[in-house]
């Protein structure tokens, strides 16, 4: 049986460097479980597919770009159903909850979580839990069968209903024991991983065979080690219909500014993919480069000068960004009146007055325009690519958690879906690296200045080479795909 | 020769109670103006068209619910292609300017203008004034082919840009004469026929021969007389995105609200035919409709008891609603900080604000999303039914100018096409009038409290029947299609 | 008591050439009928509203451009709540049926009767009949309610499922009796009215008291005296996608045509407007202009000229365009291979067989791609200014057989609904006049020859001016908006 | 120097049983060549790139499933920007050739090649070949700058038109000479490929410093090596429409069958794919898994069961599938209708030709719609996550041409974009292995059988473990990437 505190650190090495990170298992801390027969080998649909199961020893490299000497690097467990399951298909008794904002794709995940169950595995018993991790303390559940999700995913939001935070682990394990709940499915970013770790680790405290699998979600694809989050297409591609209205407003008008606000709170992913598929942005700002107003090579600088060149242009701005700023200007006015400095905490509205300001002081008219389309676009459905992902997502935490693995998250490591454990999701957030070449290719396509001192590329490049070795692969790959 | 002040005046009595309200005409001042042929007669696009011009005395008729003994009451000029043309086509030397905000359909009519001046008339100059009445004093204009327009119906936003306000129709008119220009189209809401009419009297004091031609363009449909304004449709469609954005954000959470603002400054059609076509809107909230928020039968009652009943609600508000209320309470908080009060005096952020802390006053948790489309509706190309509606509005206004018709505005009146004098167009606004069935229908439909208390139903009242009875048909009109 | 045989003859003569076309009422042959107060003048949602119910002696006027001393012409009753009703809201026992193709807005029309039923006058029994006529003879019938219909109208297509003919009337007022049903509404075309007309006429003869309600659906817009057919603006809109492709197709490629059939069997109505919205179309075919292929001023020397000039060209053809051609071309094949044959009576299929096997004989390459938007057309969910326009006739046909009328179709004429006596919707079909300007606009928009013959014009010119003087205010009026 | 027949063969070994497929390079077959510091290094917005340049030894892997004692496999050159290049700036004179059907994001591609020219290089000399491959020899070529491109990535297909055919190798070589030419960029597919390579061939037989580089489009993603290709997802997006309406078609009527022709001549993805983000199909036909149409087990069979148990079905067939069916099948008619067979060798007008004469025969009414999407969904503009992918190729290929790489396609190789021998794109076709994982899912999803006998299976089975133990890791990568 497992010690309950090493859930971090189940290595296992290879030839050539090789390293596995793996995932905990049931067997890890409850001796003489029975394993069953997939029941996959008897559905018709699968007789054609000659070797359908995973083989128990595949593994994903996270490492890619290699040189011909390199050691091999971290691997993950492959994702897949197994020949043996630790369930029998009756005993099954799962739930789903979404937690945190919305995300296109949401209602795709649970619903083939659960057909997945259903006709993958014949399992019937289906639990939403209402209204995120704090619905596990409410009474109301939703029985979930595949006709009730039948057309779900045509939908945006999550048919589950959602909050933030709400994690008494203890609490939740209670109600998780109380219902007989033994497959647990948790949709949900960073904080929500956190609180399934913390989760799984009282369940495997308490010994109880309870499978925790995370499915990870954040529109703004902060999350690391997996290529791309769900719904992340799908937020850019709708993102362009703000830029597109932008930047016809601008020039519609003399010295127009058409200033757009996407989401994205400690990452741009978001206002960077979204300005290079778009191309009529001329500044995008984002957390992980601060960016001044004032002086020379500074933001308004570059706006008169836009400006006074083109006539007009288009700002796409995180929310995140710029962070500092803010608090700086908004400690020095007056305190009175919360709410107007409360608005002002929108780093959209804020901006948007102070540049305002600015050139009010200058003298010179512009036509600012603010879009922020954020709940237009948390709120669609999924397109198509996202679906087939979200399909891919859900299957693999449910051959996942009917094999017995448990506290794992499963993702696409270089396009191959595998289970990570959750320590690799939650130390740390994805982030884009801006001195790598995706992020030198959006400035030039935008042709902005870097805003960049000196202090602040010296510290940019620290945070890309992290002391631990292992962990600075992912970071690498998602910058510089070309 | 005509006499200058007399504009507003051109009625020719009929039979049974028939009122021609008649447009200005080059020969009410112009004394041995010649005439010619209209070139059309020879077009081969033409030739098969047995009746192409419309007869001199066809009229349309403004009042069209009648009872079998009523008066035939106010009819209008029939708009369309004359038998005679008062500029010979070389002679024509015409120019287009938009004014005022974005409009869907814009780029469509500027195009059709030239297109319908170059094949139906010959044309071949046409300038572009830029960025809007203030263009007219500038040195750069646009000249406009054909070719250079031929894709433009397809973007957003207006390609001869556009601004508010400058309208010293002294210098305008000067610029008019030194650049030799006859015919003058104006694209352009209330704000800008007022500025058209006081150029077309200056013109026709100096007694020039220049067609002054208005297009009305109004997103928000509060021109009165005509039956729809171009790009309204698109506007009601594109809005239904965000409120069903807004619909989705709500059901997610707990207590969610979702709050849609539209456009409509002073009139709340694109919110109540939004709200019509959606379904999805529990409550709506426009300038004609006062409101409140306190005590019983007040806005946050009603968002108490939905949240009770539903858990979730969506809001859509005009951007002219509430007005009073609102100034009421910027008035009262602290002045010191402006650029808090003036973010609020967006009425959207303003009543998002109200409700949370009411709420937060009465412990009642809420989750409100607040949404504001604006610019995502008002830059975007106009619809199918809408880029027709624009060709037949700029074909209109060019066989106007062409037989000599000046200070006219036109547009359809009970669906056909008519010349309409300036001083009906901008005498009043046409609004949504709350003692009528349209917006009882919409009440019906939300099930929202009316808010009114009866010296508002007085007051409402009293508007729809003005002194003047001649001008009660059409608002009763558009209000009671059915 | 009336005379069942003339329910095409309820005329009302008025002042100054007035006339009334009326529509039947219970008590034009039922004695006795007690009438009820309308619920409505209860409904909180209406109190508001001054003058909420539809004078008696409202009328409608369809001539709508009038001369000075004109006679005043055909009028018909005006939409809209009556004071009186003739059911008690617990004795209502409605059903609904949809009969042929589908059209978008279908739903909404249903969702709007059974909420208009529910909502504005408390009836609680309303029934759906599956799959169009015949379903009156099968068992089973969807029971509906605003909760059910809620969300129907975001979907396209019909939820009661539809069919072509099955006009058994007898046997279909059979089953109106045995279900006890008293208000018939049907949803469909021209074919759809005259069995409509058949089933009020033997529920007249019989002397009961059921209301026929017709609504008139046609995505063509070939029904006569109304405005538009609802869905028309939507299919405009979605056809413009289909157009844009084949002219991106027709542009990337060497003598590229693009071809394009868009529905309209008898009338070219969908063709003609998507043509002008689009302004990317070479040339228009439609059933009402006639054309020919070979020889001078055919379409093979058009096409041959528009790709010698530009490279590439797009042609629109409406399905039911140059039949006569087709079986001509048909008859003079082989007819053993059947399938074959069926295929070509596409004309779109036709008449690109037609154009490829031209141009190769010319020893002329050329690249045709051919695009039937059809079914993508017809079964998307309506566009909102498609969904305000169902809600209204929807009422409207609610509050007129709540107040007794029957064996009527709503409409708007002249942008006002009215009720419209069966036989006019019957009698003939809407058509483009090719005489007309709206065609020569096209004409000249594409700059495409008119194809016509000394004989064809003489032939549209007949038809525009039919001996019954009364009818042709409203072909003349579609078709001249300008 | 390099041996000009070689090049298929440089394989460069390593350890742990790494492979390296290396692409050729100027200093394989030129000597003395001179090379240049890359211009990037002084390039403002690269300045904050703290490494910026792709190490030389920097590879891809290709096979990422592996056991913890694998062999390493093959890998590929990385792509991107080398700290040397072999062309100066001024020097540079390129072409770009778009070949083969349209593919939504080729216009952003072209965009790219000429704005990465251009900003990140200094290259002033880029011309398109007008018309694919056989523009080569025409006279008329288009002179491309930034400002040319800028809009054009908002348009479907190809400014520079395409054609299909026309490889002339010796013809094409001597006009790049004429014209001297020396970096030849070549959009184009498994054809265009083989084109491609022959005229490299040529040129380094000839001895010339011209770089070929290969950018691969195909919109049914059948080129192999690459993770996806360009425009793919864009296709299957759109194609939801087409099912979509297909499915509201269906439902609308009584055993309506809803038939959807999607691409895919020889692979069967976009239909795959589409099905399974749509969910709404109930049987998928590809040209990788043979069906037959009568008897047990049977596609007739399958249909008549589905409208028994729902009365509606959706069928998506690629356009590649049942072409053994198909040429039997028409062999078998009477040849003399030539017109009518070859309608029919479009296999969704066949098949739906077959299913309805079948249950004809049977008695059965069926309603079947047919909708080919196919133009509708090549002309539209690529999707966001497209256009970004479109941008790294584009670049990609800049960065390799630039350092000397010639005889190269550039794409993705899990998640990394590499330099990729031609030979490894043109011998094989990717395919659907329809006995692996993802097919299977498809399978379960629709329900539908898998149509297949003994000796399919084994066939599939044989294709899936060729020979070539080097080949299949990619083919199985796709496969499964769960």
């Amino acid at each position: 049986m497992g010690n309950p505190n090493d859930t971090h650190t189940k290595l296992v090495p290879g030839a050539a460097g090789f390293l596995l990170q793996d995932v905990p298992h049931f067997t890890d801390y409850l001796d003489h479980l029975p394993s069953y027969p997939n029941p996959l080998q008897n559905n018709p649909a699968y007789s054609v597919v000659e070797q359908y199961f995973v083989d128990e020893d595949d593994t994903v490299t996270e490492k890619i770009v290699v040189h011909k000497e390199s050691a091999r690097g971290v691997h993950f467990r492959r994702a897949g159903p197994r020949q043996k399951v630790y369930f029998k298909s009756d005993d099954v008794n799962a739930c789903i909850v979404t937690c945190g904002g919305l995300c296109p794709g949401l209602n795709t995940v649970i619903r083939e979580i659960v057909c997945g169950l259903y006709h993958m595995y014949g399992v019937r018993k289906v639990l939403g839990i209402d209204g995120g991790y704090k619905g596990f303390y409410a009474k109301n559940t939703i029985t979930l069968t595949p006709k009730f999700v039948d057309d779900i995913h045509k939908r945006g939001g999550t048919i589950l209903g959602t909050s933030r935070g709400g994690h008494d682990s203890v609490k939740i394990v209670d109600r998780i024991q109380d219902r007989g709940i033994n497959q647990v499915y948790i949709i949900g970013g960073d904080g929500t991983h956190k609180g399934a770790a913390v989760i799984f680790e009282e369940i495997r405290r308490r010994g109880l065979k309870v499978a925790v699998a995370g499915i990870p979600k954040t529109i703004d694809n902060d999350i690391p080690v997996i290529d791309k989050s769900f719904g992340f297409d799908t937020a850019v591609e709708e993102a362009q219909r703000a830029i597109k209205a932008a930047h016809v407003e601008s020039e519609s008008i003399g010295n127009g500014i058409g200033l757009v606000k996407l989401m994205g709170r400690y990452c741009g992913f978001i206002a960077m993919y979204a300005t290079l598929a778009s191309r009529d942005v001329d500044c995008c700002l984002i957390p992980e480069s601060p960016f001044y107003l004032e002086g020379k090579g500074g933001l308004y600088e570059y706006i008169g000068k836009q400006l006074k060149q083109n006539g007009h242009m288009v700002i796409v701005i995180a929310e995140g960004a710029g962070q500092e700023l803010l608090s700086e200007s908004l400690q020095s006015v007056d305190q009175q009146d919360a709410s107007g400095n409360k608005l002002l905490q929108d780093v959209g509205l804020w901006i948007s007055h102070k540049i305002k300001e600015h050139f009010a002081k200058k003298k010179m008219p512009i036509n600012l325009k603010y879009i922020d389309p954020t709940y237009m676009i948390r709120a669609i459905p999924s397109i198509a690519s996202d679906n087939v992902y979200c399909t891919l997502l859900a299957h693999g935490a449910v051959h996942g958690a009917m094999a017995g693995y448990t506290g794992f998250t499963v993702g696409p490591v270089n396009g191959r879906h595998a289970y990570i454990p959750f320590n690799r999701i939650i130390e740390k957030q994805n982030k884009v690296v801006i001195t790598d070449r995706m992020w030198a290719r959006l400035l030039s396509s935008t042709n902005q200045p870097s805003f960049l001192k000196p202090r602040d590329i010296a510290e940019a490049k620290k945070e890309k080479y992290p002391a631990n070795g292992i962990l600075d692969g992912k970071i690498v790959k998602t910058m510089s795909m070309n």
